[in-house]
């Protein structure tokens, strides 16, 4: 598509998500090593779990008149402030734009929202290629000009395929993958290869109705609300960490049809939201839960 | 409590409530049986639920004028309409209040809400006992005049204790029980004296984390929204047919207790709903599920 | 784009949408009517404005096997039943696909959402043609391969544009209108061609912030909740009969550009929500109200 | 009534409301000195408005172990942090339990909600006093042994019975005024005693539908959401800082006193969640606007 999209001109910063056991003057020690070497702080979220005494931390500051370079900022900042205080942390740079690849099946609108946003500057993303179990959905990604690679899956070849998809990705640099209703499941190997960098969307309100058929499945139990549920991916279906959820009222009028036709512009949204948040570095993973800062 | 109640005047109507295997005109019947009785009508709704093929009706006319005399129309509908049409049906005047008990053990909220509503005369229902398993309760319904009625319960008194509590309901001419978060399981001999005919309301989004401490289950999931969910109580846990749910979010910055006061209020609010719809005679229970009339 | 629509097989039915003075027995009538003549009824919705003593009703009946021909149909209703009773009423048939026009200008977000959903066969509609007073969606339109139509437009030239445009309609036999984020203000010469068939978004939750820069209003005014609305639009800006709304929580957080962001996820859903229930006609509009039935 | 209440065992702690121009090091001043001076920070949430170049905070600490002694505090506060960074401040101690006057007229429900509320245990909070226009309330305050003080209004007495009221509230030493359905324009005299420290609920989704008879304007207009807004009362009508607000869904079938039935229930939740942010001091108002920290 000829390119309507004009991303809204960002500034150069850096991005620290850390979090550690909690104690006395951590957020003082972090903002006075920003503040000493002139880094001006544009976000600063901070979480403390009283039960867990852990502390979470997300701080983006501007890089232009920081005094340390910015290939030594993660030097500096483990020796003189993550070691001593045992951080678990990650730095990130505004101006590194992030690589997604998008896996789907055949239902297309989870696959269109995030295109469609995409194209239209929403998001400061790349999106190098669309990859299927189906060839269903490669007009759509041809006309949004995403290369869309077709790996059929049977039982047998399956673990060569998800090789094939792995180099695929690797070869493409990819950051992180967003499952946009793709209705396999991946293998252990294959998720621990992007430990929480994949995301996925369920069609139903965690932990409510794991697994297939969820809009039956609230069909027949009679609920009045139904949801949709974003997390990252770990070894057991449908049970990592979430990252977003949101519900929609339905009544006894509501078929399983109805419940499928409503659920779909949950999920687009839900995965969408969630999505922005990870490109954001935004979501901070601890013991299958995260936080989400604002 | 000197009583500020003061009920609006009422209608004296009929309603009727209906189910029966679809097929064509049964609208047209049951609605020309009462137009030709000169029945004027001032509710309808109806739904048929095309997979199972099954009819719902709720209609209410007025008896002003009506044409059958009151305690004959049940033996007319059935000869003329509902033995034909093979419905099943029942049959509620709104003269005939309706009488409530309340269960209740240890936490106040919800029976705080019932009584406040019931004293400011929101709701056209009878309350002639509150019946706990604790003592705690006692001053909340001793202040609004509510004769309160102490079962202590241990494994060894609970068939007896029960029976002595149907006896009391028995007496008192209870037509529904409601458990304002009451936390003991009723035994499935209890239930049956009561079918569909005690309201529960469960502190979770069900089926999502049904039995005991949702809560915590809620933190220790990680879920971004929690819920109450109100259903009538049939012999499994929990599983009862839905009347009404609710849900509010939460984030990673709620301990368990933020979440339990978040859901106080839901809990209420989502337990009085179920409960004044059930005074209003709107739902109608078929194979484990409701249809709620609006 | 290669099409990936495949729509599911509807059955061939007819519409009924009524409203008329509230009497015993037209419910009655009606229904006895498509009985009488074999219509098997598949939907049947009806309300009693009992203030306003008007009645409301949408049927929808199979007409394999109706007794009446379809090009008959409206002639017999109306002198049998429909002038009788002082209705006044609409006929559609499912077989007849209406023509939508899509007007836009500058924000693409609702433009993509209704054109993934045409393009995944969410809806059966035809969408012949975009207007736009501005050029840059012309490649949305482009590559979902609708024709797009460019009336850029001057205090001077409006009235001549408007007048081209409503020629373009005519040719192109549209039905309805959909305002897709259409920055201009239509004529109420414009508008009276189609009375309650243009359908607009307005991004806030009216009648709060109608008018221009809603956001910034939100934001100013510090409300903790935001929405949008869509609307009919008659001659009064942003004072049409509602159709849908919808809301977002927001909080101190929240910058203008935030406001921007969350509502457009709300303007897309809340307008093709609209649009969607428009198709099935199942919105009737009476003293600047909508009837919008299930 | 005999006391139900038991409150949770509370720390000692400061609690410190913060706003300034945004500077470098803020925060890391702040927290520094809470630090050195060995105070326990459990609670810190702080936000900047970029546009306003506004610094926001809310800090809690423990007094338990703090150096400086707590009548010292806010000297020391003030002199060496506050003067030099131009804060506007204010400092609580949580063992000083804030003194509340309810304001009703006729209407109970919010009156219900809160003294339920009180009498369980969930605010720490004394309510020494309930003031009414009205008789009609006077029996709930009673049984909830809460001293009812009747002032009937009329034109000419206002002036008098305003200025007896604020003597009323002076000799019982209220901190913060709650409006719970009063049907009474406080006049400038008396707002400006209790500047943001009077809390309304409006029983409408401000800034729509500001003044009388809400629920009748929201029917005329037709929406589809009706909501409520609690504020702080400032000088102009309905326009004060907004603390919280909350919708529900209503359609064409609910009536003007469906609309209202429906509204009670958000308006006591809505109402109750702002006093309970007020109590905890996590409210700040600034420009008219709030900011309520989580």
């Amino acid at each position: 598509m000829k390119s309507i999209r004009t991303l809204k001109e960002k500034k150069d910063t850096a991005i620290l998500l850390i979090h550690c056991p909690d104690r006395q003057g951590i957020l003082a020690t972090v903002t006075e090593f920003l503040n000493r070497n002139n880094g001006n702080i544009i976000y600063l979220d901070q979480h403390v779990d009283r039960q867990e005494m852990t502390f979470y931390m997300r701080v983006e500051w501007e890089l232009e008149g920081f005094t340390i370079p910015r290939d030594k900022i993660g030097d500096y900042f483990a020796t003189l402030i993550a070691v001593p205080l045992e951080m678990t942390w990650k730095l990130f740079f505004s101006e590194e734009v992030q690589r997604m690849a998008l896996f789907v099946s055949e239902m297309p609108h989870c696959l269109f929202d995030i295109l469609s946003r995409y194209t239209a500057g929403e998001w400061d993303v790349e999106i190098p290629l669309v990859v299927s179990n189906h060839r269903r959905l490669e007009p759509v990604a041809q006309r949004f000009n995403i290369p869309f690679h077709h790996f059929p899956l049977t039982p047998e070849n399956k673990a060569a395929q998800e090789a094939a998809e792995l180099e695929l990705l690797a070869a493409q640099r990819i950051d992180f993958v967003v499952l946009a209703r793709y209705m396999q499941i991946l293998s252990p190997a294959f998720i621990s290869r992007y430990p929480n960098r994949i995301i996925n969307i369920h069609h139903s309100f965690l932990p409510a109705f794991a697994g297939a058929r969820p809009y039956h499945a609230a069909h027949q139990r009679g609920v009045k609300i139904i949801g949709a549920t974003s997390h990252y991916v770990n070894g057991e279906l449908d049970a990592g960490p979430i990252i977003e959820q949101d519900v929609t009222r339905c009544s006894h009028v509501d078929t399983v049809e109805n419940l499928v036709r409503k659920g779909r512009d949950l999920e687009k949204i839900v995965l969408s939201q969630a999505v922005f948040k990870h490109l954001q570095h935004k979501v901070l993973v601890y013991r299958n839960r995260t936080v989400v800062f604002n």
